[in-house]
């Protein structure tokens, strides 16, 4: 229940130690150095005690250095002496550079090794080549995972028609391949295949059988959503929402254990099969990139390399969420596209490499298991017979400013909705709330055939270009015969057309609204397919609509000598397809990514242009409304600690305002090298501690963190005898000269972080900002003039980029 | 001349100050503190005076901090109070953090004027779309001179093999466009082309004909070849090479005034057309690169933000890279890839975006020039109507070891060329190398017919899968009338083949050979052609191996099933496009890119697996052999100061074994922040210079650049009074109290760097390394326990590494 809470306050992680008060006893490393009081003085006498000439300390310090023996003995990881020190509190933020230097280190060790003996040498061997096996292992799992949940889903929404008499495990489709009937028209009512209406009362037409047929569609959906929300309940909390915004943070270095472990990815797959099939107005695609990151974070803790280590970790992670859009959308290229440039935080040339081979991977398993039954590797297959006009790029940024302007409103009317389900009692009524949506969704979408048929098909329906003998109410045109022209020519719109229109256009505005209030359910829910599908239906509409013009007015000076009667001039498909780019582009911010996808999608360079064309206008239309995409815009609202590494820090203010201790505080808590006992840094506050040469010169020697200091005094004690409260902690490289009845100091000096990134006073803050995204700190000291005089955080940077904002920066980020 | 002899040591930039010789008077910020002599003494007394609690100095540096007018006055550019301070000299490396950061202040100065006028608003709203235009500039002139390159090449090839008599400016094709000879075969040749034979002695066929046109051949081989070289060496020796090298050097921030001029682009641009034209083996994808380049350098001329900002340039330089690529190979999505993947150094989301749109412009552009006369976006439009089968990636993977070890070989034999060229006489006789390489070039090459054709066009040959009535000598099989199967169905090879498997067999060992002495000649050259050619030129004739091994042995295990009489199961074209992936992978080490070129260049996804695995391949191969693409490779032999960003730092060295002072150096020169004279400071000799508090302590302040220092000297002699040798210079914000007889002080806070980037002396390299990287610094400081130890430049850390790799560090980086 305890995890439940969490993802009931999404998330809150009100019991992590995450909540922005000052616990003493919490090893929180994002609250570090939180100093409130008296005033800071800069001017306290500088006393520093002459170094003689023989000074043994700094003389041998500086030995020390030159061998190389300091930080490697801290961070080498085979080695490691007290277990435990390196490691990570639940809600944390990792040490980018720690992490990577500790991979270095362990790489070299094996290096160096595999030159003695060819045990070693193949351990070395494995090693390297154990990257790429992660990566073919993480495109099998993903893409047979996506496969399995492609064909539950299909099957699982036919069930909300009907059934099989053949066998309730085949899907509508599946029932009818054996049938007999051969025509394309009858095969969809084999015999085989009966509505519930037939099963249960025996009537196969009229209103009684309509009835019927309605309320199970009804039943089944209540089903299917109380079923998903209660999984989640009960098992995994962490399986609810899409996933990005959290992947995205993990990405970024924080901890949250459990979000990729093994109860999420079963409950994840399962409900997500489950939520999609209650036709509730989601997709499968962002919990797709979940399903493969959790896939990817199991199959890690194969390779002692990814287990042990949060960074390598990380970039296997960014691998899989591109894996995750290739079996999404069967786009590789669009997917490593996604996750370098919507995802990731650190995505260096090697993952590149990688994410890409597991991205092929998993298209290809996904292609084997055929879940469309068509070969084909991509979700929408669209061919488009006439090439598009320049002038029609006018209706294109048309599309892009309707998808500008429905992301923004999405963003700001979603956010809304959450905020309030997280601020009043609607809160704590997941289930009923999901029950709610479902009912009511699933009442009005039935009777309108673009709302009840699934996202997909209805995208895939839109996209399609009419072909003479389409029987799609889409495809309803008024039969000319001309003989003359293209045969696949312009054709005024018949009555079919007519009350398809209609219908597109009630859907659009129920799509609109619903998926306002679906997205952010306690279930898994995905944005890609109901923005894709209003922006589909939007641009299908709009290209119906210049069809018609055109066909109509073929005199008119902007449609002479490319739209003469006869012509095929005009494709309404390629409207829908651009619309979907638009409105995706405009609710998450996507650019090149969603145009690679999109290419993938057909296949051809064609469209590259009105898709770029409509995708920037998107953006650039959203962006004046506000600059956060949904996925950025969920993770302010959920307060995590995540540094935006796309926009730019504006503000002018400098390292000395950001950095704690304030003005007004009292001085930075600090240790010394030498002089403090056991007791003395046992009853620390803090989680983390510059250490100084001397409490007056404040001249930094390097950086402890608690939980590190805590674990090796526990450590100490154990192994070693006589640590007791009065014994001396020392980080000096040699023991200080004590009274001989002093009991044996505890040195320290290996866990100590004796490369501690500094900048000073005067660092204009956008600098610190960029150290901090590219580096991947934690936390850094600031000194003025080579006197240490504070430190800041990451979290001192948000709190202080929130306040710029104008947002109360408490509130923001620990709500 | 001088510029001249740059290009000839290749570019040995002698003239230049970068030469690993300690000049005193020279500005090289490279060069910056380079220390040689006495032991440091760590063990100096440390005497530091106690600050008092009211010393002025401290406090009110401390309260101009928190007011934060410090280090803004230091880098706005707006209101820059001397000229020339914050410029760089040529063959020096820029400072990113301080780039970038200028970039921001005159944005943050724009965005709050814009607040208070409506022209102000302007200026901000055409200073945020001036990236986007100056994007859409550089497509358009990129792709138009790409488009006229195509033409003329196209023109000057025709031109050695005859001549249009209704007007010499058509190329072969355009003059028989006219022709009224209906038949294919016929139409090349119609009677208004006049080969040189027929022409000069009016024989059309005969052994005297082919010697006339033989010679005619030769002799403009010679004329193109010459003309080109000596267009170089007399106005452009910058446009000589690929340009790759130096440009990837260029963007990773360092300064070679005039490589992207206007000379280069104009000379570059001729030459490259006279070299392609010439027949030597090269092609003029990578050149396209860098006449892109040139453009964008250019154009960012007529943009304030882009004209004075070194990094902002740098990334409208790297969009510049992808929209070479993208006319190269009309691959936009390719292009930018390998922007990211093989060229840049600093790469945003915004580059991303804004190298993606320029790119989509200069490929429509290309495409409205229409140079092939096929309405066809790509170079080689490929489409195969086999898919391929699992057990072939076996021959694919062979082809990539193919391309693996023939990359390997080739980046070490013309390394090893090069360096021959530079160090013996060879090196001295340009012209004579290049009159030479063309006349053999040309005088192998006229009798095989496929080294006569152009790469480009061999190339598009090899790719093209044969079809019924295709009359090329490739596609020379026996007609089998069997009236079953696929009318594409595998037959056994003809005559017509086995010679044409000859030619190629010859032609393969001809381009490996040549293309090697080609490559780094005074010329422009490409290697992406000659490369695919050589990959092509494999793939081809492994792939009619495999077709007629399958057609003798279809009942053989491995081809039972997928194979049959009948069947069209082995596309010899394939094979030539893998296997040219596979070699032009080896030989540049790219793999996304080019997969995502060639993918491009087929539009479709079902051949990426192949690609893909022979790349990959590929890749591992040659890495086997040597780490560094042939880039790297010309970088490492031309000794530019470059950080390669792919490779790790592997060595486990601190940073105190890398600064300099070393152990047995004298004292880090060091300026202090009061009490030094303007004629102390003007004798000293380092270009920059760490700032103390006093030469006791050693406590850092900031950090100040010689160049500035001189500039500001000198500004203050010429506008404020009684400057004098003997007037002291001041750091501190406040003047220190003087002899009331004492000249006034010169105050030069104002271009101290008050941030200056610090590590500690126990830093571990690969973590210095990564921060030299990620943040394009130029110099690091090395602090002790709080005190400044050292210094650790660009050049350091490049020596550094060389000692690692056991290369003498001076004749690799200098040489």
């Amino acid at each position: 229940l305890r995890n439940w809470q969490r993802c009931m306050d999404n998330p809150g992680y009100r019991t992590g130690s995450f909540d922005g008060l000052h616990h003493p006893s919490d090893d929180d490393d994002d609250e570090m150095v939180d100093i409130a009081g008296a005033t800071l003085d800069f001017s306290t006498t500088d006393d520093v005690p002459p170094l003689s000439s023989g000074n043994p300390a700094v003389t041998e310090n500086s030995s020390a250095g030159v061998n190389g023996n300091g930080p490697t003995k801290l961070v080498d990881p085979l080695e490691d002496p007290v277990p435990g020190v390196g490691t990570y509190e639940d809600f944390n933020t990792i040490d980018w550079v720690r992490e990577k230097s500790k991979d270095r280190d362990r790489h070299r060790e094996i290096t160096s090794k595999s030159r003695q003996s060819t045990v070693a040498l193949l351990h070395s061997v494995s090693d390297a080549f154990s990257g790429w096996l992660l990566m073919l292992l993480v495109g099998l799992m993903s893409g047979a995972l996506a496969g399995g949940i492609d064909i539950s889903a299909h099957w699982l929404t036919d069930m909300k028609e009907g059934v099989c008499l053949n066998g309730f495990w085949f899907n509508h489709e599946h029932c009818c391949w054996t049938s007999n009937e051969t025509t394309f028209q009858e095969r969809d009512r084999c015999p085989q295949w009966k509505s519930w209406a037939e099963l249960i009362t025996g009537a196969t037409e009229g209103p009684f059988a309509y009835i019927v047929n309605y309320l199970m569609y009804i039943v089944w959906a209540l089903l299917f959503s109380f079923l998903a929300v209660t999984l989640v309940r009960a098992f995994a909390p962490y399986a609810c929402g899409s996933g990005i915004p959290e992947i995205k943070t993990i990405l970024s270095g924080f901890i949250i254990r459990g979000y990729l472990g093994k109860w999420t990815l079963i409950i994840k797959t399962i409900t997500l099969v489950l939520a999609v099939s209650s036709g509730l107005s989601l997709g499968k695609e962002g919990p797709l990139v979940h399903v493969a990151c959790c896939c990817a974070n199991i199959l890690c803790h194969l390779f002692t390399k990814y287990r042990k280590n949060e960074a390598k970790r990380r970039e296997v992670l960014s691998a899989a969420a591109a894996v995750g859009v290739s079996v999404a959308f069967g786009a590789p290229i669009g997917g490593v596209l996604f996750s370098l440039e919507e995802v990731s935080y650190y995505f260096p040339l090697k993952t590149l490499w990688r994410s890409f081979f597991a991205a092929l991977v998993a298209a290809f398993t996904l292609r084997s298991i055929n879940p469309f039954g068509n070969s084909r590797l991509v979700l929408f297959y669209v061919e488009f017979h006439a090439p598009w006009h320049l002038l029609e790029l006018a209706p294109f940024i048309l599309l892009g400013i309707f998808g500008g302007l429905w992301g923004a409103l999405f963003i700001r009317a979603n956010i809304a909705w959450c905020r309030r389900r997280k601020s009043t009692r609607l809160g704590h009524y997941p289930i009923i709330e999901v029950l709610v949506v479902a009912g009511f969704t699933a009442l009005l979408s039935y009777p309108n055939s673009y709302t009840r048929m699934s996202g997909a098909e209805l995208i895939s329906e839109l996209f399609n270009d009419c072909s003479l003998l389409d029987s799609s109410q889409l495809c309803g045109y008024q039969q000319v015969k001309t003989g003359v022209g293209n045969t696949l020519a312009d054709r005024p719109a018949g009555p079919g057309l007519y009350t398809a229109l209609w219908q597109l256009a009630l859907a659009l505005v129920f799509k609109m609204m619903i998926t306002v209030v679906t997205f952010g359910m306690k279930v898994p829910s995905g944005l890609f397919i109901p923005s894709m599908a209003v922006g589909a239906i939007a641009g299908r509409l709009l290209g119906v609509g210049m069809e018609q013009l055109a066909y109509y007015n073929h005199d008119w000076i902007i449609f002479k000598g490319w739209c003469s009667p006869g012509a095929d001039c005009i494709t309404p498909g390629l409207y829908a397809m651009v619309g979907a780019a638009a409105c995706l582009g405009g609710v998450t911010r996507m650019t090149v990514s969603l145009v690679v996808i999109m290419f993938e999608l057909t296949g051809g360079l064609e469209y590259i242009v009105p898709l770029m064309a409509a995708t920037m206008t998107s953006k650039w239309v959203a962006d004046a409304f506000g600059r956060e995409g949904i996925y950025e815009a969920h993770i302010r609202l959920n307060g995590y600690p995540f540094l935006e590494p796309k926009e730019e820090f504006e503000h002018n203010s400098l390292a000395v305002d950001v950095m704690r201790p304030r003005r007004a505080d009292p001085a930075l808590a600090v240790l010394t090298q030498e002089g403090m006992t056991v007791g003395e840094v046992e009853s620390t506050h803090y989680s983390g501690f510059p250490v100084v040469v001397s409490q007056e010169s404040q001249r930094l020697v390097g950086f402890v963190l608690r939980r590190d200091l805590l674990i090796s005094i526990d450590n100490a004690r154990q192994r070693q005898e006589g640590v007791v409260s009065a014994s001396q902690v020392v980080f000096t490289e040699h023991a200080p000269s004590q009274a001989p009845d002093a009991p044996p100091p505890l040195r320290l000096r290996g866990i100590l972080d004796l490369s501690p990134f500094t900048v000073t006073d005067h660092t204009p803050m956008d600098i610190t900002v960029d150290i901090f995204r590219k580096l991947g700190l934690r936390q850094c000291l600031v000194t003025h003039n080579g006197r240490l005089l504070g430190i800041i955080t990451k979290k001192d940077i948000l709190k202080h980029m929130a306040q710029i904002a104008n947002r109360d920066p408490d509130s923001i980020l620990f709500n």
